[in-house]
């Protein structure tokens, strides 16, 4: 047995949801540039559980289920009042509230497909409420309740904003929604599979997920992206900027990715959205800056884009904040972490790989008075 | 690649904490028994954590502050009371109160290693007064504040019960504190490293954890021991109820383990314990099964007790409710899911295994009146 940090290379399970090949990534097959231009974030969803696109008549079923269950308990709102939550990182919100959501579930813990498919929905509808009413309860506002008729997109967004978005916005959403559902065993995913693969339930299984995409390494790098962006004056000092932290051997965000060599398939749709949305918010700059970035760091690191990169513009011109990009990564990442877990308990083995030992050996306990 | 299903056999990290080599179990070179008849829980933890015994200046200092931070917040017991706690899994309450700790610890994002050894310490302390105070509040009784003077393994008793343990149940509580402390890249353990890999803070690494734990393929053996035990009426009958068991291929709980061959090390220090603390409660039938229950097994499939097996009389016999035998299973385990955290940051590395995909391929997206 030799030791595989980070078991790079290690294949830990089979799995038919989303496959990287290459610079490809397919959800169940269909390629991702085919469903960020055509899908409904509801039927990737669907498909991502089902291994199938909806019909019209399941489509409408699936919809009218997540809007019945976006509802919150009031109990939830309660909660979100009872800290600071305008002191808290959203993520740690956002993982105590999913843990919450399961004891105002009496099927908490009935392991039965049927009510795993129940939880599933569930969770789903609930956790772009949780989002909503954190942002607005920590910021002094009303809650929103869901609006019947908009879809899962708008209705995020109309839950966060207090109105509806216009069209732009509800398809830039939508499509990052689209993008960000699912990327095979990406860490907050195979987080998830550990947590359980004994056998726990699917609250246990998205709140440890969520925890892991807390992490500064997984989630949060468009933030990180905005940050830039802000620190930039104009595209004009890009150059300048970017010079100085090449010179510091400073990690330019969004830029790169572990897997994808050729570039990121996912960076296209929402470099588009934001080219549109910056300018319908009046602020060209921040793509006109973006573009220059990339532009730079490509010629000079043969780093491309990644999905986080034009997200980070996408969300600021829809008025989200800053330190919510993440939770509304997980708030579409949610449903890959609950295919991962249906797929886990179809066929369970606990996940439980060795250390090797390096510590001490031979030691004896002495008297406390002779240490 | 080739899948490694489970990883089973896959060394997913180094680990200077603990070994099992054959059926030996050590903690930082320590052979467990060694630790069993000599430590206390806090040196336990302590060593877990510093790779060395303290001096008793130190085991002063480490006991006097986990006595400060047990108090909890009183938002914790007002949360507690918000919900049924008397209808949800105590784990699913363990796993929330755990992250909703983090809300009132200001430092909780910091990840100097001043600030998550503090971390550790809080979170070590306050675990026995969370599942203390749930124990108490879902049953309608006051909450109990630690006691000055009472030793780690004495203060959990005295705080779940209301009354001073008597020294051979300090002694039992102390002693399965110690042998459940660490067990090398078990699944909770190995969840919470996959978790705070991503960087992610110490109550997100703790909060996966105990989610994993909650699965029946990890904690809640010693619960369904205990539910054996309670269907067999007499020491006499064990023949009969086992060779149904058997007949009907059930597995029987607390007997065997997929690491130890040759037996679990841990088993015997509370068989003992068993055996004394049934005898003062007046049911030393419990003890008397029990036994009966190793010999048949042994007999006739070979299977020798595990830890799980006699700390279900030993808890039963100290007062404690059989759904809490998994939380104080996590009580206990917080001190090795930390020294895997804190390690895991040492010298960190994401976790990222890949998948095997075996799904559809080539699927084009229709409109959605073809499907």
């Amino acid at each position: 047995m030799s030791e595989k940090k980070g078991l790079e290379g290690i294949v830990a399970t089979e799995s038919r949801i989303s496959s990287i090949i290459g610079s490809q990534l397919t959800y169940c097959g269909y390629e991702i540039d085919d469903l960020a231009e055509n899908a409904l974030f509801e039927e990737v969803v669907f498909l991502l559980w089902n291994d199938r696109l909806p019909n019209q008549t399941e489509l409408d079923d699936f919809q009218a289920k997540l809007f019945d269950h976006m509802t919150l308990n009031p109990r939830i709102y309660t909660h979100f009042e009872e800290y600071a939550a305008d002191k808290i990182h959203p993520m740690a919100g956002l993982r105590t509230a999913l843990s919450y959501l399961s004891h105002f579930d009496e099927n908490a813990e009935d392991m039965s497909d049927e009510a795993n498919q129940e939880k599933a929905i569930r969770i789903q509808a609930k956790v772009a409420s949780l989002v909503a009413a954190f942002s607005r309860i920590r910021s002094g506002k009303e809650v929103v309740k869901p609006k019947k008729g908009l879809n899962y997109a708008a209705n995020l967004l109309y839950m966060m904003k207090g109105e509806e978005p216009n069209s732009t916005e509800v398809e830039a959403m939508n499509k990052a929604l689209v993008l960000h559902a699912d990327h095979e065993l990406n860490a907050s995913t195979f987080t998830a599979r550990v947590c359980v693969a004994t056998l726990s339930d699917m609250y246990s299984g998205v709140t440890a997920a969520a925890g892991a995409l807390k992490g500064p390494l997984h989630g949060g790098a468009n933030e990180r992206v905005m940050k830039m962006l802000g620190e930039i004056e104009s595209p004009e000092s890009v150059e300048d900027y970017l010079k100085e932290k090449f010179e510091n051997k400073e990690k330019i965000m969004g830029m790169g990715h572990r897997v994808y060599k050729d570039g990121d398939p996912r960076a296209k749709y929402l470099k588009e959205m934001s080219r549109q949305l910056t300018e319908e918010i009046g602020e060209p700059e921040l793509y006109e800056k973006s573009i220059k970035i990339a532009e730079v760091v490509e010629r000079e690191k043969g780093l491309l884009p990644n999905v986080d990169f034009f997200s980070a513009s996408v969300y600021h011109a829809m008025g989200i904040d800053h330190d919510l990009f993440t939770p509304i990564f997980a708030v579409s990442r949610v449903s890959g972490w609950i295919a991962h877990i249906l797929e886990q308990y179809e066929d369970n083995r606990l996940i439980r790989p060795r250390a090797e030992y390096v510590g001490q050996t031979g030691k004896k306990y002495e008297a406390i008075e002779k240490r």
